[in-house]
């Protein structure tokens, strides 16, 4: 049930963007870009983003040092194929450019790594989408600086190896992945984040505490087969380095997740947010992530009627975040017996008061409830709009996520999911 | 006396390597060089790793991928100006090259970063050299990728941004520091250490045990003033990222560095003791180290007749992890006062049972004594030849170093390093 490799890994990997951190720091990536030569750049973000100002902001900073910008502001929030392909067909009339730059959240983040990708190397977006929905090709080309500068507290997409897309006629959410993907550089600027209102911050939170504890109780990298150099990739499964990252991001979400909900003017408590979700995202974007993020796919991607509060337009959505942890507390009961002790030990990372339960495998759950009924979370996939009858449709949307799935500590069947999605509908 | 800059800064970075660990990575080394192009490829050791065959046959594995090695086998242990430029010569004439790397301690390291530099930027090493001893000027070019394959537990030099050399005619040690020398990728493989004598490990990890501490002690990034981004330098002071890696590397060494030392072969230990090398060269790489670091320079400087266990050779040495033991636990009682929880805290995650001592400043060097005595460090500069009437030049030769004491805690003028010295004279 667990894995039991017949020659098992023992070489992991570990990859990071280089790192400014601070407030103002979003005010200097003129100069930054500058060391890497730059002559023409475009700053990549969404309408909602570019309505703040902010992207022109960072735009405009680069004039001085020789740089010309140019913004492009279209980017589809939850991106598809058809928005990538407008975004490209966008740099590609007006490029060549020398670097991007990113300003939003992992939607704005992701389209510039498709869009650097597809500006650098040749062929079509589905060449480089993962199979079977793409040709899952790898980038033979370099990519050109991306920096990544994120504007809210959750994705993790400045850290990451992937971008992540809806293929429409595939009605499915997948990806690309590959190493030259990553970022070479994050900006992260607490400031950029002050105005997030509490909804958001509580959906964009749950991403990242869920980042850390799946990356925490992912696969190990020694419960894989050995690779070839050739067969490696940057999701390598949990090993120290992702450990220690994960353990960092759980004890800041622990003191200031929900301050930041509730008291959003807290700047101490958004930094720290700010902070944890780097971490985790360092965490995850080399051990992985599992199944509350296969979960979260069809959860967000089937929405029928549910608005969240404190979201802008007036399409229904269920937030990433919130999606991811709807089916949380089950997923980590399912993967309790892989290792208690980690289990055990996340909970009380995240909550060192909280009581022990009778039963131990319902630590970790009752803590992660506790604090979504806290922040506001809905209770259960029902609350969002699912029941019974869709859980047949929700599994084939998961059980689509077979690269996610490889990362669970424990082999996954279809009705192992379904389980989980059946306990998950009401939470408490 | 602590540092309260009028402005404080806000911002701080975190860089690190690609890093590939385990046993084998090193084997891998033809492949990744292939994913950046390469075709041809100097690999830089010393004589006595070369002896090894390891170069080779880091070398050899390049062929299958169409990369043509050569090796230069001529790195001087403890470089100076001279050897680096007979490094840069060897390349100037067999180049150019499209990749380097470096296979064996700081010092083979060092000289990659040095001939790399000089092989993609113009002008004259001493160009390069921090002032005031060189020009100090920036590279503008980007480096080619370097790949770091440290041999020795101790160096740190695959995760940071400086190679240091003697200058001879200035008779002083210095170094080339800047954000382009860091490594692009760091090949961990703890089988590469298995045959290292007990005395080597031994003062390699009071190398690593004093970057820890070094870095998680430094002075903090909030305690400079707010700089300009073309002011920003690679060692920003100590930060969470920093502490994170230090803590880790701490931890790791509290089990595993004795073991180690006396017992060679335990697999486990070594791995450990790798991953504590890289993790607090990930620290300090970024926060920096203050005063036993700058101690140690004239101490393996000017060394006159000493002779370590399990080095080869016979000129008279003072290993460098050693010299930078030797003063340490004095330079922590010194820096005590700015934090002494910090202080405490290391103590604590170094020897988790060690009896409180009457004064809380005696913990740390305690603990740090005991270890010594322990592993057969020396008891004091005395110990290694130095008596009352070298302190002047001993003093003499680290205020030469304002550049690493400038990331102490505390402002270090001539009286307290002179202090350190005389009380460091015998330690037990």
């Amino acid at each position: 049930m667990t894995y039991t490799p017949s020659n098992p890994e023992n070489v992991f990997t570990y990859g990071a963007p280089f790192l400014k951190f601070g407030p103002g720091s979003s005010d200097e990536i003129g100069y930054d870009l500058s060391l890497t030569g730059a002559k023409r750049a475009l700053v990549v973000t969404d309408p909602g983003i570019s309505a703040t100002g902010i992207p022109q902001r960072v735009a405009e900073q680069m004039s001085p040092f020789g740089i010309d910008a140019l913004v492009y502001d279209q980017v589809h929030v939850e991106p598809t194929d058809a928005s990538f392909r407008e975004a490209i067909e966008f740099a590609r009339e007006h490029g060549p450019f020398d670097a991007y730059v990113a300003v939003g959240g992992g939607s704005s983040i992701d389209t510039a790594k498709a869009v650097d990708l597809l500006m650098t190397n040749p062929g079509d977006l589905m060449d480089y989408v993962n199979a079977p929905v793409g040709e899952g090709r790898n980038p033979e080309q370099p990519l050109k600086p991306l920096i990544a500068v994120p504007t809210t507290t959750g994705t993790g997409a400045e850290s990451t190896t992937i971008c992540v897309l809806d293929v429409i006629e595939h009605k499915v959410k997948t990806g690309i992945s590959h190493a030259r993907l990553r970022p070479t550089m994050a900006v992260v600027d607490p400031r950029l984040i002050l105005t997030q209102p509490p909804g958001v911050t509580a959906s964009a939170g749950m991403d990242i505490l869920s980042h850390a504890l799946e990356s925490w109780t992912a696969r190990p990298y020694t419960a894989y087969e050995h690779k070839k150099p050739e067969e490696r990739v940057p999701y390598c499964g949990r090993n120290p380095i992702a450990d220690m990252w994960a353990t960092k991001a759980l004890h800041l979400l622990s003191t200031s997740f929900r301050q930041s909900v509730h008291h959003g003017d807290d700047e101490a408590a958004r930094a720290d947010m700010s902070l944890a979700a780097t971490f985790a995202g360092m965490g995850f974007g080399n051990a992985g992530v599992h199944i509350p993020h296969a979960n979260a796919y069809p959860i967000a991607g089937r929405v029928k009627d549910f608005h969240p509060a404190d979201y802008p337009g007036t399409e229904p959505m269920v937030p990433h975040g919130m999606a991811v942890s709807l089916t949380a507390p089950e997923a980590f009961r399912f993967t309790f017996e892989t290792d208690p002790d980690r289990h055990i030990g996340a909970a009380r990372m995240l909550a060192p008061d909280a009581p022990m339960t009778n039963d131990p495998r319902d630590l970790l759950p009752s803590v992660l409830m506790d604090l979504m009924r806290d922040i506001g979370i809905p209770n259960g996939i029902d609350a969002v709009g699912y029941d019974e009858s869709d859980i047949p449709d929700l599994v084939a949307g998961t059980m689509k996520q077979q690269r996610v799935l490889a990362s669970c500590p424990r082999e996954v069947r279809e009705e192992d999911i379904s389980g989980i999605f059946e306990r998950s509908l009401t939470l408490w």
